[in-house]
């Protein structure tokens, strides 16, 4: 998290009626639309990446429809679990833990489904858990293939502003994300952006619950309806810092610096991964976030390992989410880096560092030259 | 707003995995539960006060049901809105914009259900558009006279740390607020309170969605649980400095400060009245919520006067809410002044000599020896 | 103290070597001089106002010099003890607590002096203490007109963007300031103003310490000669903040601002002075600081009253400084209000109303009225 | 610099009559003397460094008086300049750039100042220039040894709070430092501890100037004599902050982690240094400071590296000092790496994979292995 949005939230409570706050807020909408390559619709909601999947399905969907969720990690899982607990038929395609989207057995899917009972597939674009990266691209053009009119969602919650992402380009219906990720914000804000196609969905509802409805957020007519009532004054000036902040770097030069950082922390792990049990979660770096890197190391090693840079170097490093069961001693192999944001080759180093530094601590076997393989990497920027 | 809760979310991102910030959790539920005067359950949501609303509704009711809504303003109308776009069958009473809840009538709409189709009253304690203050235990003592079964449910959104409320003694079985005006923190976290006889309604709807659900947010296995996913962690660091400040001071002697504090917002008040179109919406002081007042002036003077205090000093007064429709000149005849949170008699006096300078600057008529009769008061301290 | 400016100064270490820091120096410098109105040079110092003190007159003065002080209150007579501290002699004229220098008693003095032994006049332009502000281009004709060469030294500590100031217009020589008064930043930076007629007296001294010597501070070669070694970085941002904020505003338009505040300060004060022992300390509006107003109640009403409002408000009174000696018990009979930097009418009549319920609950007899003309001069801004 | 010293200064400007802030004032000395380990006394000025050298050369010294100053560096080389503008007579012996004081060439020269005109020896504890650490306990005893009653005072800017320094126990009699280094506060506070003897000295002089004199700062009577006038409010929060995280963590532990963090800087330094022209300041671990090491590379590939990951990195690493004159290319062979203070080893890992990849990218010779020996070192945490 940036200190200069930090440093934006750190304020009195503003006027809600005029004046910059209220006056900001049609540059938001624009620049949250660069962010997400749309040209299309956003709503705002207070609430977190649960919140954003809970809303974007309530706005297009209901009790009775049938969806597909073709899942690569807990995350996938979660938005079908949350689907069913809104009454929707869901149909799960699961492809593990270590694979992206099979995009044939999503077309098989979609083609046996004749009369359109699908009416939507939902997918992750990174999965959190896994760190798998799908091609969301290549989905719409399954659908397109198939001539199915399921709407297309996507989750960017662990992917806007990190990976490279084109809703327009790519034809997304629907996508989902949050604002303390790639958007630099502290937990609270969240976004569902959508075409004119999922409005019409929309439109098809007999019935969307008031908080949930993207409508009045999207075409507000006075300032409370963008929040659904009040507004999130403090976070609004860290969003409007950390958008200014991304647009004056540049979009894609803020995908590129995820890619090159991505490269030296996947540089490090190939290297450490060459001796021991240390090893990335997702073989194939097309397939890889720039985010996020799941990882493991034989059970305890993993818990180890965070335990040792948390209490030593006060480093967190990610829990694995989702690759066992709670009780299960696997738990303890895996663990996950975060790369994201507001971020780069110094404190990238930093993490890496302090994980070689961890693992000789542990007496963790592993491979040599990860950190001048790494550091190299980041030399080419 | 307190300095002390702006500084403490001031921070780098925490651990969310473990140590303080999670370690702190039970404690913020106690202490929360310690402002609402219960002992039983509290579900804590990214949200805002419209959030509340929908999860608390969203929790003991399925489409169809039936609720009674005896509205005081705008809030209880909303909330009632909100009812219908859950497919509720809502029964409003309203008691128009001047007038607290009339216990008869609401006696004689329970005594009419005979067959106990309502399943629920929604009753807003504190309507900020009006300033009214309901009387809740009064509400309570209906229920158990006519011996409708009927949950009470209350929206303490504006009241909750301000006007004495006493949720386990007045029997009270929802109840509703955000953390944005008596909690002191920046908007963004809803709260609700629930007891057991409402947790076994919610057992036995048939499904909850996910986001709503507030079993897992009060009884989690998992910090995550607690918010539905990724949790609000800055603003978990505010509103545990501000319930430590509340509690520091104590609940009794908030509600006292805020009682004085308002006494002496209602003889400034008065004597305005004496002369001119200056005009309290409540007459009854029994009626006024400690919190909050709701003001009258001739239209269009009173946002005349708002305009004036609001570039001249800086001083940002409420509008009027739901008092008239808009386009209609009237709504330029209505404000509102807060008083609730981290306030004193300085500030209070503040507040009064900015309208006081700003009714002579805009030449409008009222009574005199207002600031004197507000100081007089606030020497009582 | 501005929000602004302390969000300005909530920052990490910034680089000290190149870049924004170092870049920002010169505009800093110009405008500083926009504020003092020279068009000559400044020299910075971490230090508060008697860091000033001594700077200037270490620049100017050698041991064995002679210096007139015409003192209005305990600063001025403070500035004349320094100078003694630093072997100079030094000749007070005390012209009490209550009234301003008497231009005709200095041009005695100066006229006296026929050999020009006095080197320079020390005149304090507010004195904090007394709330006395003496008339600087009067002190700088009796110079004129008695053609004396002695430099004119003014303290604008209590007074520079609050009170007109003209160091150019007004001749003067060196003057001295602080960051905490009327360029909002917490306590920590001291300014020496000076212009090359006193640049050449610097010239003609045998020595300088190296700490308080001017020369390298106001025409650096590189950035640390600025601050004579470690640059106060974090003071740079804040005072970068606020220069920008009265620039904004406009530095006449500032001054018409205090002006105006303290117009509605006396208004009041004259009210309650009406009955009982309230009195103003300085009788002619036209001698009083537009910054500082000090003021009288009959012992121990004053610290009563301080003590009230402090613990009932939380509203800081200043004391009586250089009123009575310590151990006095005439020392409770004064108390002093400040109106000077980030302030506006809202405040003001909030510190006012404050004042008139702590004398109703001490119980300290006033005349009325007190509050309402205070309005009634805001109300004509 | 911690966030959380920064969140403490970070509030409305404090009351310095009574409350909080004074009474925290005993309780700060108390601790600042700890951190120095010595029962005497300090006195607290607004300033910086060079502050700190002026004041204690005021108190102790006078024109005319001879001081002797072993200098290691251009810190050293400044304070003789220092005491030459101050009029005293200033003995230099230059142990040059890279070696520490010889006690034998320091205690010839005590020796043969058989009148004992040496009334002072100015020791830079740790030369930030050089990164030097000279053996202040063998300085005493050089002294005692030779019988020379000449004070010793010793400068512990760059080093109080990282490097092992015993006020009590090695017989220092003057120590200055700032608050921005070890102490972890922003720029802006400068202490000068004394012990007894030296207090005897103070009282010998003639006179002391207003604004340097320790002794009522010391001894202070009222609040403001802490500081001379103004007091630093702020400041004194952060320090407040900081001295309870140092005091909490322990003084020692504190020296241990700055000596563990520089050992991994060494490591990567010296598996560096076997290639190519990079080469570590000082040779002798034993007098390498724990706090700062200064660092060559054939110009202009110091410069080079520094502006890369500035750039690259956001990562400011220090400029060389006085080792080179200004328009010498020499210059550009030289930089620094500060790790002091609030630091771990994440940090020292992400600081060193930062030169790692600077290196690389400007194609600067240099040996294998340097961040692995760093790991190792910190492995052993």
């Amino acid at each position: 998290m940036p200190d200069a949005v930090l440093r934006a939230m750190h304020r009195a409570a503003p006027n809600i009626y005029a004046g910059e706050l209220t006056e900001m807020m049609p540059g938001l909408v624009t620049d949250l639309k660069r962010v997400a390559r749309t040209d299309h619709h956003v709503a705002m909601y207070i609430g977190n990446g649960h919140a954003a999947w809970e809303a974007s399905l309530s706005n297009v969907l209901q009790p009775g429809d049938r969806v597909l969720v073709p899942a690569t990690g807990r995350f996938g899982l979660g938005w079908g679990q949350m689907a069913r607990s809104l009454g929707l038929e869901v149909d799960i395609i699961d492809f593990g833990r270590q694979s992206p989207m099979d995009m044939d057995r999503i077309a098989e899917a979609l083609k046996a489904d004749t009369g359109h009972q699908i009416k939507a597939v939902l997918a992750v674009h990174v999965d959190t858990a896994t760190s798998i990266r799908n091609n969301i691209a290549a989905l719409r053009a399954v659908l397109d293939d198939v001539d199915h009119p399921a709407l297309l969602m996507a989750d960017c919650i662990a992917s806007l502003g990190c990976d490279v992402f084109e809703m327009g380009a790519w034809g997304v219906d629907v996508m989902v994300t949050g604002c303390q990720k790639g958007l630099m914000v502290p937990p609270g804000m969240a976004f569902v952006f959508f075409n004119d196609r999922a409005e019409a969905a929309r439109a098809r509802l007999p019935r969307v619950s008031w908080y949930w409805d993207w409508s009045p957020r999207a075409h507000p007519e006075e300032f409370f309806q963008y929040h659904g009532g009040t507004a999130p004054t403090h976070h609004l000036y860290g969003l409007r810092t950390a958008l200014t902040m991304i647009h004056d770097e540049g979009i894609e030069q803020v995908w590129a610096r995820h890619m090159l950082l991505a490269r030296a922390v996947w540089a490090a792990c190939e290297a450490w991964s060459t001796a021991g049990t240390f090893g990335m979660n997702v073989a194939d770096p097309a397939n890889r976030s720039c985010a996020v890197t799941a990882l493991r190391l034989q059970s305890p090693h993993a818990t180890e390992l965070r335990n040792w840079v948390e209490q030593e170097l006060g480093l967190t490093l990610g829990i694995g989410l989702g690759m066992a069961e709670p009780g299960d001693p696997a738990r303890d192999g895996f663990f996950r880096l975060g790369h994201m944001g507001h971020t780069n080759g110094h404190m990238i180093m930093g993490l890496l560092g302090g994980i070689e530094a961890g693992m000789r601590a542990m007496k963790i076997e592993h491979g040599p030259g990860a950190l001048e393989a790494a550091a190299d990497v980041i030399a080419g920027a």
